[in-house]
């Protein structure tokens, strides 16, 4: 029983294509952004075909994002980064034998490997006739609704013949090829499914998803462009410098454990039951949304937005689409997905369009920008997102607190480093003129430079950096986000400015014990004879150092902030 | 349809009073701490309207806690302030003009902000008559007792006619006058409602929370009298020097984001929904109870107690009364007000009425405290509270490994102070005599002080004061609280005993560096030609700087405990 | 009514035992490990009383494990201890008169403790019944199997007469007699069930745990026979040198308030639900298997495996067995019992039959082993595990990447290790000289030793150790588990590899600033008169000292890393 069918007549194809643009158009399209349909160079009228087309190419052109990127002399894949990036990295395993169709894979693997099989049949892939069941006054009805679109992006893209339903999609169709009716060798025709193969089926969503490239722009080139973005966090992975010049290459893989929605749409929709109730949890942004840094997901939960979804949100009804999750799902607070998959309204795959702080106040050019032109458009339509719930007023005073704490917070980072700095362009951290290997490539010698978190040698990093580097990298983001986030204390005790002040002081006292130590060191150096500036000359065991040698042209780099190390290496 | 009245005949009116007032006395009042009734002076058979009017008066008086507090000239509002005071900050918004009257609210804003209009419509406010409904078996039927007592406190107050039911709490009501049948203009009438308007219909709740001032209570003035309490929370924040002082206006609203209790009752019921089974549930606590010192609902949620909740609870009826919660709601282990809202097996909004150590050991006079006649009669409600579902010996047993552990904690902690503070009076902290400001009033310089956690300048604070700060306020606070909410390993590894021994290593070893330091100083002192106390009269950089300059007077401050600065700010 | 009876003719009990031996073997005793028949030198047919009384006696027996263990005397208990280990610690209550029978607990109890009797109320023990009426169709008939099984143990013992179905199960089966019809005495009778009381009617599940003892072996004797686990898991803590040692007893018992899961049951299945519900849930791992080093549950929760269990668990039957879970649970993500209590296909009490790094990669010869035969051999079964839901050359890929991730963290570990490890050799510690109190016994004097995170005194522990010992015992240790629980992001930059890193800095810093300080210390020495090395001679105040004097020997010890502190006391 071939249930999605490649052999289709061209008029039937024709015809479908036709008919489905219309309709399509009509429904959807409006809600892919207009810099998509530039970017591609495509009108918006544009089929499913075209549009699916022109999204794949792009999406799978080394030139534009894919692939192993710039730095790709410097690394080597490791066995698992056939799964992290399979476009590049997996070839069909040699040791399976079987050539097996539709049935078969199902009856096979249900011995093999259970779990996923068990998975896949609570699935709605292996229920599309109870989804087709479904009455307009049931509030999961967009579901059958949904089934159609896909059903006809099947047709325009001559996958199912017009007369036929999808009856399922099966492991073969997605591992093999969509709606075949052959046989499958293992050894030749595996596949694992990347974006644009989930894309056929579901072309709004994977548009959506691609149009973060489009929409994340930013004034002043603060970052590269489409980034940060799920639709380019491969991409912003394996182009950070150290990333790719880290000899540690298991430890370089649990970045990409994260930085790999790019290619691949299970890293929401755990497979293999792809469950919408399960994206929409915030759960499920938890696991790369967390952490050191960005603790969006810890600050969420310990907000009254989220004291309310992990109280209550056991009587809401999850399968409802995420608009109709307050009216006719009983939704009493907001999730992850109600305010940033949300945008002037309107729900969708891109969750970029309302990005400011982009998580780092600290990185560079992003402070400077908060209040110009851009920034206020995007603070906008954030003020139409509160006020789904909140009062205008109310939204506005909240985000001006959140702008102006987040700036507090920078001030004292700034300091810091400041002081930091000075030491680095005096040559006086610890070891700096005498045990300071440089970094792998493609990174320099920089001072609290992003590299220095991952690789470390010698005198590379000095504590006094790490600290530094932590208040930018680390405190001053969590500030940030638990301002975003109003999670009360958090960001002025528990994890913010308080941590960013016990680091100042570190900083300071580090400071003033160096200066101390330099100035009795000159005071000995003068009592052995020498000028008060010979300690200059010496290194720690008295000997004297030419100028010119280790540590000489590294002085006049300096005054980047961490976080820039990052960036450099990524720009394009 | 005006379903609240305000206009009632007197005679109506008086009547109701004196039906309720027996009534509500034979129920209610009796729950209600007779400290409040002697503080308020009046009589424990006081009906609803002087109850109401006699705790009115005292919530809303500056003199007793009401307020910018005793700091006041030190700080100015920011817009947020007004939703964390509104009693104080809150005006009506002059941009919106609408004047509109009971249904049109709801109507309007059923677009403006949909997400509180559905809330709300899944409220009790908004579904009286499902409450009136309720029959005598239905295990929430105490939910039909509490609308009968509220009718009869508006009653009592005028505000509901005799012979008519309430209705609906509606927009209104709350947020302009309880049961008017007028038209309200936003730009005049609008208020956010604060405790005491709560209190007009939910008088036992407003009674039983505002008798924390009453019975928190210390028999040697450790803390101030109703303080830490949730009803003078606010007052706590404003009274605190750092608070009042720091620069950071931002930042510190940080503070009153949890510390607002005080001023609405939506802190724990969250808007607008007011649900009783979130504010039933840990989380709901959680908000504010978590994080780097009073890490409450972290420890409860490892221990067993929060174990059988996270793994059980969605089993148990949460819309029954607590003190139904074990027999007919199916529960079976503790949640945070099972514990903390009972005393002496009736439960209530004040949750101070056994507290012994208030969460921070390191507070003066707290430990010496903890076994004396005041501290013994708490321990007895305790042993009460444990025996519900613990033999007496095993709660005993628990309790005095609590104390004493606790105990050992602080005796780590005082060690470690006295080295620091034998630093501090001899003025050799890093950069003590050269580069400590001091702080902003109404702050005072000191050693180790609770202002120095928000507040940084050069070598004020020290890395050391920092560190032994953290001992104190953080790691002894946290090493109690997971004693006392039993998460076993926290308390001895993961957040306690072992932070504490770590820190302390770090204060011993830059004691053990600064005075080697010193004695290098000294000896080059001497090859210098100058004696071997010379350092004492020099800079870092070798110049002489005379003694009753900087840092003079401040070496005679010293040995307060850290968390001493915040609460000598608070004394009043 | 006495549901449970002693006394049955031994002609009964004789036949139920021939007749259950049969059975019992057939169905079950294949499950518990061959390892263990041959450690209690029985036959693998033998019957429930054999093996239970085999089993209890090495349970009971000081010399495998039972009791206060080889630093006896070293320790006494606190009142609490009687809870923790209530073999040897328990006496029935002498303050309590009463003298009661099976049905008088319960009257009693419902008004003392009402919390534990409706608990119990709820579990199976007082709901035998319903059990009984179990249909085969419902996917927890297994239940019925269960009670079927625990009926037979009984009869086999002689406690339930062959013609007798068990009733219930009271409080005063496990808390004085099994079965017993008798009046007990509080102050004479009572008793805290320990696992081999339970063992009696779960015979099945107390020899699986019983099991780790045997099937917990070390090739190179890593670490003791039957250790770390479960069933051994007091010993353990009893007999780590520190733990005896300390003075600080209450902090001590934190360590035990885990480390009681080989004297009872209860750290898993909570009085007096005992819920298997609440046991299957990763919640009930969490309360032990979190924290600053063995953070399972937090990479649990946050990896895809826990997503899928926090987004979708709601929705899978959590009383079915674990074999069915998937199947009739409609489960489709792991828990920890899923993967963990799984060995070749079953599921049993015995946890660690797959364990191969034991969570402390630093642990000597741990990693030296990690690809020999005895690892392979474990590997190949976790392989079986992960395919029940993945590919096997995904499995074999990631497991490959957790091993060469793990060996990463080490080596950057025992770089920083050795450089401290040189600092001590040479006495250049901070106080090593004048400042270094011995340990408590049994511990001896050494360098980052594990004693030092819970003793502490001048400069033992320097700051130093207590970081390098931090890098071993904590942030690699996060770094495996949070490789092993996949959990992205993690091993690589929120708690592992850059925390490594950091710490690394720190101790690069330390040496860099002594050994500049030692050579300025040597600069003034000479300076003096004396020759380069003559700081040596000098304390820290400029006094000759004798070389033979504190720290002599010391010198020597050196080069064991943190844990092995833990370790070697650990050795029998």
């Amino acid at each position: 029983m071939a249930t999605i069918r490649n052999g289709v007549s061209w008029s039937l194809a024709i015809l479908s294509v036709v008919t489905l643009s219309c309709v399509w158009v009509g429904r959807s399209a409006a809600d892919i952004p207009k810099e998509t349909f530039e970017a591609l160079k495509l009108d918006p009228s544009a089929g499913p075909k075209e549009l699916h087309e022109a999204l794949t190419k792009r999406y799978r052109d080394p030139e534009q994002g894919a692939g192993k990127g710039k730095f790709s002399n410097l690394w080597e894949p490791i066995p698992m980064s056939k799964y992290f990036d399979p476009l590049t990295f997996y070839e069909p395993p040699t040791a399976v034998k079987e050539v097996a169709g539709r049935e078969k894979c199902v009856e096979c693997h249900s011995d093999e490997t259970p779990g996923w099989v068990h998975a896949w049949k609570k699935s709605a892939h292996a229920n599309l006739d109870k989804i087709r069941e479904l009455k307009p006054e049931d509030p999961t009805y967009y579901r059958k609704e949904k089934l159609e679109e896909v059903e006809k992006n099947l047709r325009a893209m001559g996958r199912l013949a017009a007369d036929q339903p999808l009856k399922e999609v099966g492991c073969i169709d997605c591992h093999v090829d969509i709606g075949t009716d052959k046989k499958a060798d293992h050894r030749a025709d595996l596949r694992l499914p990347t974006a644009d193969i989930c894309g056929t089926c579901h072309l709004q969503e994977f548009a959506e998803r691609e149009s973060e490239r489009d929409t994340q722009t930013w004034p002043k080139d603060q970052w590269p462009k489409g980034r940060p973005s799920h639709a380019l966090d491969y991409r912003a992975n394996v182009e950070t410098g150290i990333w790719a010049g880290m000899p540690q290459r298991e430890v370089a893989e649990g970045c990409t454990a994260c930085h790999n929605s790019q290619n691949k749409c299970d890293t929401c929709h755990t497979r293999h039951t792809f469950s919408v109730v399960e994206a929409r949890k915030p759960e499920a942004c938890a696991t790369c949304h967390s952490g050191i840094d960005h603790n969006n997901y810890e600050n969420y939960s310990l907000s009254k937005h989220g004291v309310v979804y992990k109280t209550l949100g056991d009587q809401w009804n999850w399968n409802v689409p995420l608009k109709d999750a307050f009216t006719k799902g009983g939704q009493t607070g907001p999730t992850c997905a109600t305010c940033h998959m949300e945008y002037n309204g309107k729900f969708s795959h891109n969750v970029v369009r309302k990005v400011r702080w982009a998580n780092y106040p600290a990185a560079a050019g992003i402070a400077e920008n908060i209040n110009d032109e851009w920034s206020e458009k995007r603070k906008e339509a954030w003020v139409k997102t509160c006020t789904n719930c909140h009062a205008e007023r109310l939204a506005r005073s909240y985000i001006e607190l959140m702008d102006k704490g987040t700036l507090q917070g920078l001030e004292k980072y700034k300091e810091a480093h400041a002081v930091v700095d000075k030491l680095y362009q005096e040559g006086l951290l610890p070891g700096q003129k005498t045990n300071r290997p440089p970094p792998p490539e493609p990174e320099k010698e920089g001072m609290a430079q992003f590299y220095q978190y991952f690789w470390t040698k010698g005198n590379s990093t000095t504590a006094i950096e790490q600290e530094v580097g932590a208040m930018g990298e680390d405190q001053l983001a969590k500030m940030h986000v638990s301002l975003a986030h109003v999670n009360p204390g958090n960001w002025t005790y528990s994890d913010g400015w308080q941590q960013l002040n016990a680091t100042y002081s570190k900083v300071m006292q580090w400071d003033t014990e160096i200066r101390d130590r330099v100035a009795l060191q000159e005071r000995v150096a003068k009592l052995e004879g020498g000028s008060p500036t010979a300690m200059l000359k010496l290194d720690s065991t008295g000997k004297l150092v030419s100028l010119g040698g280790l540590g000489g042209g590294m002085l006049l780099a300096g005054s980047m902030m961490f976080w820039r190390g990052r960036r450099r290496d990524d720009e394009e």
